[in-house]
């Protein structure tokens, strides 16, 4: 039953390539506090940034023969999202498969397992997040599927959906929500443009988010010293 | 119940500057081992350091409301540790709370959840020891308490204590013994750069610390190779 | 019965020399995709490097006395594996014992524990593969053994056995197998670079290995959209 | 934009009923090796079985709000199913939440959190799956969704879907599979209660599965002893 | 400077014993949701239960010389907590420290590190917590401090405290606040077996809690069906 | 190259036998605090026992092929042990390899892995040390060895050496030491019981191992209370 899904719905360049303005922690706010990755997905190089369409890839532990599969399935723009069926820190990936991947104009790898070769991709300048480094080898024996919606670092990731990764880490976004996502990210980052410039100058946020009467309602009591207290 | 108590006694800024000369090891030695927080408190880039007095926050789960009432207590020179009340990776502290703590002459952030808005924290070289990285949002619901005693990551922390962090970790001095633990430092420093001398010239530990007789009385054995062992 | 066995059959420094060419991925996987060490064991710095003969150091929790011992063991070449009889995440070595083995031209450290004064080691450029960093002092109690075969992060390292580090983590070699497994890096560089080179010129993977005929055997089926399958 | 979905299609009771003579292992085979929720999912007492339709819950981080909206959402039959919107081990559920959800029938919790009052849910043989077991409250803060998909323990449960759950852990099976699956699990017995007794008379599963030649031709050897290795 | 502090101020036999009618989580609740310790800690057998007075032990990695010292600071009806300066996975004690404990009427330990022996504590019924079982052996090398404020499990634990444990975990509860905590446990009870007895007969914590009006305020919707959403 | 040895040492099955009397806890001690596997290891159900020579088994990550191949090497008296070369959590084992171990009077199980159907397992009476209990299948395509020496769980374990297990963990002893280590059990066991007679009777510690001088040596202080401190 393991499949290959040739034609998926991505979102679109234009607003993949808008994404890249705002960091993760913004698009995971401006969409409502969902779709970040676990905090366990790390970049491979401090600075590495990405954002495309995914490509995903469902893969047995320690075998990365669907990884192969996929390459095919992947266009300039895209983001390769892999997601083994059993936790698994083996090194499903090096730097072969990025000159494959890079070949082809493909953005990164996003992978809830482990990566290898990290000095040449870091030199390559191929993003990769990942849960861990390890250059354990995996074999080629068991089929899986490319294309399927897949479960990555505990969250749901569907093909073509926006995928973006910032040192905080990673952020997806359902294709569908990507426009209205877009929006709400700018919204936010000129709100924050004005508070932070207020916050430099000296401003409090107790004062600037009007917190105070609120602090006060719930009950929170000032004192002198510990012994009033 | 929850509290700001608004009134603390501080490490003197001299003191704490002059510990800015030692490292996180050698300060944990020169107090009798004790003090260092856990190793998975990391800095959130290479070359950190910080040396300030502490303002506490006891905070709920992925809630960072009292992260703002704490700004509000702070000066310059402190350095803020934030303790959830139960275990959290959320992200409590972004990239808008340090424009406001900056803005005040705060070192830093000791932090034992995560932070995120990492790439402009280490572009404003505001330094944050945290247990993780996480762009995960937080609310503003449930009180706190500031400058109240906290255990963080292990280790308690009292108000106007010393911290001092670099690429080893965190450590805390409490305040009463900040003088004395100053004096152990520099002692510390001068007999270690004898030391050092002698090594890089090639003496052994062995001679240098006289363990060889102590090694015998406690039965160590020389073998030529594992056959006669 | 705690012993020092004071001569050991070291792989040749030629030998050694001669891996440092290779990355430790190509090393694992040259020998059959054996003798990585647990992925937890990671580089104190970025593009740290090392090949050298094992000198092995079987040590007590959060005791580093046998450090010292071992150190009169050690040659120019010679790298120190650090293995706890139980785990530890204590500060077993720092600076000092840095500049002592650099003193004697060793090349660097692998401990199945902690590592502290990273700063100093960075600066030094003394490479250092450990479980955790944490400047936890140790004490200097009790005895253990030095280059006897011992566990590090779940491999078995023998005295005077290769060991080659990089960003990727760490691998062991059998003095026995290093000549032969030495050749086959050769032939897996000489096969990857021109892999490589077609990867890059955007031939794929599928085709490149053969693996389609192979694939459909397994039953891999290609769908037009996610409705067919 | 919380919401609760208040009609949702379940998969039958006869079905869920008939999945109760099957262990989580034998579901998980049947249905291609997907389905097991991360091995972390534990029972609180041994011996604790369940199968039943899902009603989903997302809840945030140490806030058991929705539970108490998700009760109204239950029936007869029904396994609440539990996931927070990032990783927590507050203690959301106890024994008056169970009280409650037995009173209307339903089956048990899968929840990936922590779960409290546990000497209290054993004494009312109410089974419980959870990450952790842990007594630490939560709030009711803030709103989250009922019977919308969810990521639970790495895996994806839609409202309705068949949750089974035996001291190997929890799967859980599509609604639209379920029939299939069953079936499938049912063949799977019938043949294991063959192949059980060949084994227990002394048959060797390499002859039982005919296993020597594929072996032989992947180049298994047999040696006498480690020197002919 | 390591110390024996030999009077302590403790918890009275009445107030401690009092406790024993109440759960970890009632009394974790009842002081407002502070004194538990991390959910890590577990008791060796199901349905164990204690309540004491604590007599408190600092004691290095891997080395349990103190407890025999504070075996003898300890009467009939205190609790041994014990925390190590750094994280140690080592059995510190087992069924001979526990016979001497048993022998002075002590009735329980709480230890953040391994014990061992564990079937004979069960035989003995000696309730213990720890965080690990483990058989690894310490040694008597290095001195600690009894009856020292002492972080155990992330908390702070004082001579003389409260500490109550059960199949949910351990709390601890400051002497100072223990009558006022039991107080608040017994109102907390009482209502709890009102709002029991009334969702045992069905009604709904949405109404019994009159949380409808207060969900409704925050925006909580409820749809027919996932489409409507 | 891989192989599946034929002809092993084992420990005798009196020795075996012998062990059977003497915890995992004692024979560590008494073999100089070596040979226990990490504390991970846990036993199935409480009480489980064993004790007997290890066949072992290196196994690929997430493939079980080469248990059913160790199986024929296994004899009565055997325990069989499992280590992958990689780490996996996957359930490598069930109750039909265990009906076919059962068959062949093998003792019992210790794996650094998943296992699963422990239900049965329990019922059964066949005793297993794992890392976890998990469901999730294995495939039979990778080769492995059997019978040469392995990394289980941090510790060398040689094919003959013998194992013993129970509530307290895993400990493995050197073929050729395993008269000595009985013997030291057995001196062990007897000076033992004397202790426990004199512990329970109140005599302290302190007094019958001698310590107060020592103690007083090292520095120990009593003071009266913690002012006086």
């Amino acid at each position: 039953m393991a499949r290959v899904v040739r034609t998926i719905a991505r979102v679109s360049p234009e607003t993949a390539q808008a994404f890249a303005a705002f960091g993760v922690a913004t698009i995971h706010e401006a969409q409502g506090r969902t779709g970040l990755l676990a905090p366990y997905m790390r970049p491979i190089y401090a600075g590495a940034r990405l954002s495309g369409a995914a490509v995903t890839v469902s893969v047995p532990p320690a075998d990365n023969w669907m990884i192969h599969v996929a390459v095919e399935q992947c266009r300039a723009g895209d983001v390769l999202v892999v997601a083994p069926t059993s936790s698994s820190d083996a090194g499903y990936f090096g730097e072969l498969l990025a000159s494959s991947l890079a070949a082809r104009g493909v953005r990164g790898l996003v992978i809830d397992a482990g990566v290898r070769d990290v000095r040449d991709l870091t030199a390559m300048q191929f993003p990769v997040w990942s849960k861990c480094i390890s250059a354990q080898g995996t074999v080629k024996e068991t089929l899986g599927d490319v294309n399927v919606p897949v479960v990555c670092a505990g969250m749901l990731v569907r093909p073509g959906d926006l995928i973006v990764g910032d040192d905080d880490g990673v952020v997806v976004v359902a294709r569908a929500d990507a426009e209205r996502v877009l929006e709400a990210c700018k919204s936010r980052e000129e709100k924050e443009a004005e508070t932070r410039k207020r916050l430099q100058a000296g401003e409090l946020g107790l004062d600037l988010y009007a917190m105070r009467e609120k602090l006060h309602a719930k009950g929170l009591r000032y004192v002198e010293d510990e012994d009033e207290a």
